[in-house]
């Protein structure tokens, strides 16, 4: 249960919750499952119907503003994880998040921004945290979130 | 059989032929089969030697040219699936798909241009073609292409 | 050894030292160990503290230097499989590579700059070194590198 504690603990050091999170039906899912392996839809920083952060980084949004939103997405990818095993404390790894940053044409600041999602799947599931990461800018995301993020999980 | 049926449906609505388009040779390839998971390379929407929609979405392409973009990507994709394996009754599942957008500045509606490929997908695989999703923008793709898809894909 | 003859072959071909280059630390790692997979973090072009090609392809960077971006980025992530290994000769297949080229607006070979990741790879690791990819034109990728690389290897 300690990784659920700390999912708590994120969230409401957020200021933001993530229950009834997970979207349902559509051609498309919010996550696959495949033996010991999970893969997670891409996640923008979406807090019910709201989209928290919009705007490019550099420039509508702060660096400190886009590294809240990775910390959302990543929140998202955890708390659709925690509702499919019943318990975070399942994740055995993250093999990869790939982080997409909306980002201002002069904006190289992708790693810092990732740093955001990095620290929150660490203080969540300590060493199964611990992943490999891309982290790139690009021109625009859905619905104008400043970031999006997709990652697939080794799980119990 | 049924898979392969739907197949030449969509391909027939599409009004495409996905016959002769397995580029062979390289230092890379279309597809990279392990144990039971085939990963597909990056796919634009060439039919023979011509890119069918290029240019941006929201600028040079509408949103119904880029969501047939993207069928057209994810119908080489089953294209090269259904070569490699005989038949796409074989294919189990959809791990993920990324859908890459080349997009205007303002164009936010990334999700449904990969809604395109999603209809591929169910309409071709069933509940096999159900898929985890990854949907961004980006300022340009080759050849001009207004849309690249690659995806990885559980088999028998 | 005989990949890794070829590594240090491309090594020195290319002007540059790959000792050395294993970050350390952070919540984040170079690569992710899964059963017969690594999961390799994105490479950008950096050796040792200095990122040796940046700026967009087709603006501040040629075809040329943009190809020379991509061969560095294979050589880092190559470089990280062998120290991880013990020798290159374990890879049994490199399953996907992706590759972000930071573009100018009109720049539409990145097909082309990738090529320069695909011919290191197989003249390292032969027939092990074909592989998938998926090519991509992003507006900015970290520290303004013009190319940024991840991988999925098998490995023995």
């Amino acid at each position: 249960m300690n990784a659920d504690v700390q999912f708590k603990a994120q969230a409401i050091a957020l200021g933001y919750d993530f229950d009834g999170e997970i979207k349902i039906g559509g051609n498309y899912t919010p996550l696959v499952r495949d033996g010991h392996h999970i893969y997670v839809s891409g996640q923008i920083p979406r807090v019910g119907d709201r989209v928290v952060v919009t705007g490019s980084a550099g420039g509508d949004a702060s660096l400190s503003q886009a590294q809240t939103a990775a910390k959302v997405c990543a929140m998202r990818a955890l708390a659709l994880l925690q509702r499919t095993l019943g318990t975070l404390d399942r994740v055995t790894s993250i093999l990869r998040i790939t982080v997409y940053v909306q980002s201002a044409p002069d904006f190289t600041q992708q790693s810092e921004v990732a740093d955001g999602a990095s620290e929150v799947l660490f203080s969540v599931l300590g060493q199964a945290g611990i992943h490999t990461r891309t982290s790139v800018g690009v021109l625009q995301l859905p619905k104008n979130a400043t970031v999006e993020i997709d990652l697939i999980a080794a799980v119990e």
